[in-house]
């Protein structure tokens, strides 16, 4: 079956299955595993903090062109969405280590410029670059990894939604989402994307200080929004065992979306490259938590007892549930 | 400067300096860390472990083809490389993580061949799968990351060589170049390629246990042979600030080599991709490794005072110094 078809959720189902023997195999790194694969990063104890671990790529052509970003962006851009998956463990990222894949006639101050976009986000973050690859490439590929950690005890986990619990998301979404849209758009050009939404595209902000927060108030379940709300809630309904129920009418959709689209509503919903922060909780936490943080907090939807699908009831601007539709994005095209 | 003039060490010089700003704003980061850009792997206070991390990239058309190398072959291989730089640490390897870039149209049995060698080779030395990242690329890209663990005061470093200390590598060396040069020459159909010639490309064999009895009898300066015999000798040399001589006539070159080529000498001294350990030491200090070791380990050479150009004198197999020639592998050609 072809990765298209199959899908990449599908996919990585197989490869948990696929690995098992490396675990069996591995008593010392097994018994002290605390998170593998399937969540927003590996996690694993590290005596007395817990060590985490994450890794993700930015592929040309893919993920990005030069035509609307830049090598600084790229670095801000494969830094930051790491940076987002310690942040939804409720980790402190310290160090990063970069494999870059390029033509070998790009010029080294471009490469340079990757590295300084890399130490820009680094540097406001505590986050180190301590290493890495550097090999060539026909097209430009960024993988970063990242290394941090946790207080023992302290993990944002996406299996640990109850039911009855608030569901909660920080900032605004559909930005990014947006933003690609109308660079791909065939009237692109046409259409004047606004300096906001090319912000949230090239240089999202990873929400760790928010996260810290969260971490502080009693918070225990959270991701990243990478594939969009609702993919990514449902990666929380997964591995939680719970059902969700989602009011459009409650989602913080990026007002500048509205100048550029009719859809920006579905665009938030489903968009995803957002990397805010999506939670659950009680209402007392969630109200210090508001009150603590910069940043807007909405409560989107609550958090159900497991059910038969759908997984996520989406409720409408109407009051209807609506049935179908997108579940976010996804690598391989299904 | 294209990166293809700079090369790849030009590069990663200005790197250092680009990244400076990411330590300087991250004092808790900089505090712990131990050894950052420029070695085999970096590293960092784990209290009371010191923690590892490398990570490496095999991209298609340009480290494999799939004319010649299975997906099984790649997960294995792409593993192995990074296992080699926690060996040339004196670390465990513990984790893995794997960014796979990869076309939608690809086979999710070919994936699942991927993991499946990584799986069989972490198997093998401990090492448990515990994550990663999968996306859409038009070509192959496999980066994978690794954690591992040293005891405190126990790193290999490439900073380490004394003058006066033997340099000594295990195995055999030539093969996997041997192999490349064959599978790229306009004759290859008309070569055959001795299957131990493959398997040392294919399959190589990351040597973290001999690592163990290199740290465990008192060595502290060691490389992984990846660039080749030469220029990572060059490393070593570069960092420890010493020169080095190295004998064409005591290079162990592996005997399949000759059959195909008559460069077989060449080829063990600046052909890449042995994954062999380079270290140094006293004699009495080599004396008890090659007792307690079942791989040959071969004097090659020894350390110098730091002195003027050229860093490392090679003596040819008539007794007289070798001027000029090639210094390894670059990632970028030069």
């Amino acid at each position: 079956m072809k990765l298209s078809a199959l899908g990449e959720f599908g996919l990585i189902k197989l490869i948990r299955e696929a690995t098992l023997p490396s675990y069996r195999s591995s008593p010392d790194a097994f018994k002290r595993l605390v998170i593998g694969i399937g969540d927003d990063a590996a996690a694993w104890d590290g005596r007395p903090f817990i060590q985490l671990a994450t890794t993700d790529s930015l592929v040309e052509g893919v993920h990005f062109t030069f035509e609307s970003s830049t090598w600084e962006d790229l670095g801000h851009k494969s830094l930051a969405v790491n940076l987002s998956d310690i942040a939804a463990m409720g980790g402190q990222a310290l160090y990063a280590l970069v494999s870059l894949a390029c033509p070998g006639d790009v010029d080294a101050e471009s490469v340079l410029d990757f590295y300084r976009g890399m130490t820009g986000l680094g540097s406001q973050h505590g986050t180190a670059i301590v290493g890495g690859n550097l090999t060539a490439s026909p097209v430009v590929c960024a993988t970063v990894f990242v290394a941090g950690e946790a207080p023992s005890g302290k993990l944002l986990r996406r299996s640990s939604a109850l039911p009855g619990q608030l569901i909660a998301v920080t900032g605004e979404l559909g930005a990014a989402a947006v933003a690609v849209s109308a660079l791909r758009s065939p009237r692109r050009g046409a259409i004047e994307v606004p300096p906001v939404l090319m912000q949230a595209l090239l240089r999202p902000c990873p929400r760790l200080v928010e996260a810290q927060v969260l971490v502080e108030e009693g918070v225990e379940c959270a991701i990243d929004i990478s594939d969009g709300l609702v993919a990514d809630l449902g990666h929380i309904c997964e591995r939680s065992e719970v059902a969700a129920t989602v009011y459009a009418s409650q989602i913080p959709v990026c007002q500048a979306c509205h100048t550029v689209t009719p859809d920006s509503l579905e665009m938030a919903m489903y968009g995803g490259e957002d990397y805010e922060l999506l939670f659950t909780c009680d209402s007392s936490t969630l109200e210090r938590i508001t009150a603590r943080l910069d940043c807007p907090v909405s409560v989107v939807g609550e958090i159900g007892e497991h059910a038969a699908e759908p997984e996520i009831a989406v409720i409408g601007l109407d009051g209807q549930r609506i049935t179908g539709g997108h579940t976010g994005w996804n690598h391989f095209g299904k």
